[in-house]
Parts: structure tokens; sequence; C-alpha cells
């Protein structure tokens, strides 16, 4: 709306990774007047989306709601429960993961790395190994990324709750749903999750501004002796206020209108068909990469994510040469390579609001952006997707 | 929207202080779909914005928005600029100041506090006094809000700053602008102002969700030596990721777009017809209140906000019941006594997107409810403000 671009006819296709599409649904409920945060009506909104938004984390713990997008959420998990210099274990399976590590590191925890190539998810040997030597319990909390969007691989939470729980280790199991919440099956109850961070921008259909921490009663507790300084993200203050319907402060009163919303498709579709349909629309776009005779970037078929498909160039191509050419040609936005794999991936985001027809065309615009930046592949992805549409 | 209320006819009058009345043109703004925060289209919206923006706080400095409401923008301002234990010195004018303190003293800070009866601006001559004692510079800021939203009474920042001068102290002078900027005359740069905290639905004419911090360089100087804990509000990684018209993570997309238009909006009106429309306003609200024989809380006239008016009932009756019946008779919310003056004033809000004949409508319906409620009041205060409108 703001270049020459929108001059394009018909809708961008916004097929990053999130933030998703935003259904026109969403839109509209985040279009309504703002209203009195302290008044009757406002309260029964917020009543409203704290009985319905514990069950899209598969919870009966409360769930927190910043108005921050979710690098505040991030921030919240730790500060909350943690205490200077306070040692946690983090899996380093790409970007994210890595800058939740530098942003621990930032506010004075000490964020030791279990390194990956960035193909596979967190190893819970690894995990299990390096717990078992913390004889001493100084390891606080071990912190996942659930869906590297960085990548396009999951890791396995309720493997890693498991060796957590076979070491008898205390410490707190952190994991970031933000690219998996609402679009892959995520259970923070029966996985054992303390704290789950979560955003509006992904499988919530929501614009950011929004995040969310889901807290385990031993997170809460470990929250009472906390020493690290922090107040916008307090969590007794919210919880303490959202008993009345309230908060502690100024909440981002039209996204809560949208989270309503959202929060009403999401479990009138049934979480299980959220589920199934994320999976569907995942394995036809990767049907699309393996005849295209690209690699997907993630090595382990059981850790295909299915919000989005991370997909390496070719050595000697420029992934951003092919994204820039499929947005200038096509008026479609793919995800582009982070950190270390800057120029060699582009990162297909299926997740959210999104359709068989949709996914078709992205991959139709894929694919006619890799014959336009000579990029070598063989003809027939979004064929072989349609294929498997009309067969499943 | 969200209960039988909304089957009340025609538009909910939303005279609190704040969040204001969103105008349709931001509401249709913000309503464009969500777009890929890393793509060109984004950097010129963000460039855009970061060029007009610091001219609604009349500075050459650069101004930080943060996707956070205003709390976050409070400790955004103390984090980046103070270590633990630090003293500084603040001024309870009123809840919204007390609440500043409250949250500096949660992060570890150590606020000392200059009270008032919340019926004065901060004075100056106590801030002096206080100043002077420090030989050893122990206080590293001066706190003040400009436009208490508690009481509707505005701290002289000019005073102050001369005071700071006087005494050769160093401390940095931090002013919380949420409910006056773009309101009120406030000028950063010309008052010597080291870092600005404001909001998004005030003067702004946006829902909550965003917040800004304006900062001297001196401020910029002191973060680099500040040890309070913090990355989400870290200055230094905004301003970098800045100059691309990047954000260091996920920014409030949607609420960007809606900034874009209200600045486009208050440019156009020009800032001083603004101020002098919430002049207008708020001396056409004053008159009222004199008409009815009702008490302004503020007791300095020098000193009375333009952003709202907090006006005082009678000893045995209750603002908050007088509330409740407006609401429910004539669909418009007002702002409530907090703290000390919970049921003891209510607060008209005439900031931001407002024009003559709302308020006349916002006055009919306080007088209305004046008289459904047994207020002893005298009838004429609507009219009194149409004379005044219709005479200026």
């Amino acid at each position: 709306m703001f270049t020459n671009r929108t001059a394009m006819s018909g809708r961008h296709f916004l097929q990053i990774p999130g933030p998703t599409n935003v259904p026109d649904s969403i839109l509209r409920a985040i279009n309504a007047p703002t209203i009195d945060h302290r008044g009757p009506e406002f309260a029964a909104l917020t009543l409203d989306i704290l009985d319905k938004l514990p069950r899209v984390f598969q919870t009966q713990s409360p769930v927190i709601i910043f108005p921050a997008s979710g690098t505040g959420a991030w921030e919240a998990a730790l500060v909350n429960c943690l205490s200077p210099a306070d040692k946690i274990l983090m899996c380093e399976t790409g970007h994210f993961a890595k800058g939740w590590g530098r942003l621990a590191n930032k506010i004075q925890l000490n964020a030791e790395i279990i390194p990956t190539d960035w193909r596979q998810g967190a190893d819970p040997n690894a995990i299990k190994t390096r717990l078992e030597k913390d004889g001493d319990h100084l390891i606080k909390a071990v912190c996942v990324v659930h869906n590297e969007t960085s990548t396009g691989v999951v890791s396995d939470i309720k493997a890693i709750r498991a060796v957590i729980n076979q070491t008898n280790h205390p410490a707190l199991l952190m994991v970031d749903t933000i690219s998996s919440l609402a679009s892959l099956d995520y259970r923070h109850d029966e996985w054992g999750v303390d704290v789950t961070v979560a955003g509006s921008q992904k499988g919530l259909m929501l614009p950011p501004g929004l995040s969310f921490n889901a807290i385990s009663a031993k997170a809460l507790q470990a929250s009472k002796q906390s020493t690290l300084p922090n107040a916008y993200w307090d969590w007794d203050d919210i919880l303490a206020s959202n008993k009345e319907g309230q908060f502690p402060y100024t909440p981002s009163t039209n996204l809560l209108y949208g989270l309503k919303t959202a929060l009403d498709m999401l479990l009138e579709e049934g979480l299980e068909n959220v589920f199934s349909r994320h999976l569907r629309l995942a394995e036809a776009a990767r049907c699309a990469v393996r005849a295209w005779g690209l690699e997907i970037l993630c090595q382990n078929a059981d850790r295909y994510s299915n919000s989005l498909t991370a997909v390496l160039v070719p050595d000697g191509h420029d992934a951003d040469q092919l994204r820039k050419i499929i947005l200038d040609n096509f008026n479609m936005s793919l995800g582009n390579g982070l950190g270390q794999l800057s120029g060699k991936v582009f990162r297909i985001g299926h997740l959210g609001d999104l359709n068989e027809l949709s996914l078709i065309g992205t991959l139709g615009g894929v694919e006619m952006g890799l014959k336009l930046a000579q990029i070598p592949h063989k003809r027939g992805g979004a064929q072989a997707a349609i294929d498997f549409l009309a067969a499943s």
C-alpha cells in the first residue's frame, strides 16, 4: 500500500513464515472503535478470551497476554522465573534459538548453548547427558524452540521432557512456540512444559503486537523466588488483574478484539482440524520441492515443520535474488535465509489462514521465479502439489 | 460491541482521558493486510514514520518506537539509562506518577518521592532544594509526569529544567507525556528533556499498543554506562536497525500503518493548531464545570490540563455511581477516580480526535447524569460551553 507495487493487480501473497495473512474477519474485528479498558464491556471481552485462550495451548493453566511482540514474551519467561547469573541450557537449532540465547545473556543470565548444524531438531540425548553432569542442579531452565522458524525444523518437546524427568533434574522447561502454536500439535500440559512462549502473528492469524506466556504451577512457584528485575513483564500483577477481566496497565485493546475472533475461528474449526490442515498443506509444499529436485533444509523427515519449508538453493545461486525476482514479478513475499543461512535458503510459509488454492498459487510463483532466476530445477512442482492434494 | 449495550443507538462516546476516539481513517489504515516486515515496502513505511515522528516531540533527536503500551516505555526509559540501586527523584503528582515510582522500585531502582496533594503540579523549588542537598550527585534522574492523567494537572517542565540547570546537577530529566503529547505544547529539545515517554492511545489518536522514547544525546551516552539488564527495551539495537527502516524484532506492523496516518493528520493540521484546539475545548469544558458549581480538582489555573478535566463530586456522593448512570443511560464512558481519588472525582477526557459538537454532547451527558444521580449542581453547564465556543 505504500509503494508503486500496489499498482500490481490482485492481492499480495504474504508467504513468509509469519506474520501471516490476517483473515478479513479479524481485520474487521480490529477495526472496531477502541473502548474503555476499565469498563464492563472490556472485562467481558477479557474473560471470554482468558477462557478460550488456554485451549489453544492445550493447558488448564493460565495464559498471560502481553501487549508486546514475541521477543517480549521470550524476555518475560526468563525474567519471571530466573535470577541474575542463573545458568540455562539452550539448544541452538537455528537463528531464533540463537536469538533467545543472545537475549538471555543480555539480561545477565548465563546461557550454555548445545549447538546443532541447524538441520536437526534439539537432541534429547545431548540434553540428557548435560543434565546428568549437572549434579548440583545449577541449570535452572532448559529452553527449546518447538518450531524453528529460520529452518523449518521441529524439536520433539515430549522427548525432551522425558529426558529431564529421567535425570530427575528440577530445571524448568521453557518452549518457544511462536511459529507452531495453533499450527502444529502442541501440548503444554501433557508434555510438562513450564513456560510456553507464543506470539499473535503466526498460527493465531493476528497482526504482530500480542505475545503470551502459558505457565505451569511450577513456573509460577519459581517466579516467587526470582530476583531478576522486572515490572512490565510481571506475571503476578497481570494474573491479579485478570481475575476481574482487567490488566494492570493499558492493554492492546484492538488486537484483543482480533484475538477473540481468532479464538472463535480456531475453536470452531477444531484444533485437530487446524493441525491436519497444516500437515496436508505442508506435505503438498514438500511434494513440490521434491519435484523441483531441490533440497529441503531439514534433514530428518520426522522433524519436518508443517508451518514452513526452508529450501536450499544450489551452490552458486542466491536465494535473495530469487526472492526479489518473485516479489517484483509476482507480488509474493517469501522468507529469507537468516544468519548463517543468508542467501542460501528461501522459506515458504504455509501456516495460519491458508487454503489449497493459495498454496498452489504460492508454489506456482516459486516455480516461475526459479525459472526467471535461472536456478537449476525441474518443472512440475506446483503440479506435484496439485496431484497430492487431489489424491488426499 | 460485546454486550447488550451495543443495542443502544448511535456511537459510543469514549470520553475517558485515553485511549481516545480513533478516527475512522486511522482504523481503516490499521485494517490493511499485514505486510512482510523485512521487505522494501515496510522499510519505506518505517523511514517515513521516523522522519515525521520527532516533529511531534519537537525534537531533532531520534524517537524509539516500542511494540508495547506506555508502561513499557516507562520501563524502557529507566532500564536504558540507569543501574541497579541508582537513586532517582520523582514527583508524586498523582496516580500515574506514583505508578512510575512503583515500577522503578520493582526494577531495583531507589525512587525518592517528593509528595504533593495531587492538586498541584510538581514543585520546581522542591526539586531545586533536593538537588542542592545532593552534592555527591547520587540522584541520577529526575522523573516528572507532564500531564498527570489521574488529576488533570500539568507540571512545568521548562521550569524544572531551569532549576536542574541552576544547581548544575547532572541528573537526567525524564518526562512522561503519555496524555500530553500531540495535545499540549511539549518541547523535548527546547526544554532540555533527556528521555520523553509517550504512548499511542491519547493525542496520537491510535489504539493502545505502541509507545515511545525520545532520547537526548546525553541520555544515549548514559545508556552506554547503564547496567540494568534489558533486551526488549534496548535502544541500541533499535537505533541500529532503524537506519535501514527495520526493527530488531517483529514490530507492530498494523499499528505502524495507523501511526503513519496519524502523523500525516497531525502535521497537516499543524501542531500549533492541534494545541489551540485542545486549549479551546478544554476551556469550554471548564466553563461547564464552573457553571455546574462543581470544583475542578486542579487548584491552580496555570496548571489546568487541556487533555482532561477531573471534577470533584460533593462529599457524600459517589463519582463511580454517576459514571455508571451515564454509561447505562447515555452510552458514554468517563474516567474514574484513581487511587486516593477513587469515587471522589470523575474525569472528562477532551483530547485526541474531538470537535466542538462531540464535546457539547459530552457535557450534555454529564449534566443529565448529574441530575439522574441527584448530585447537587446548577443546570446550564453545556450551555456555558456553547456560549464560550460561540464567542471565541
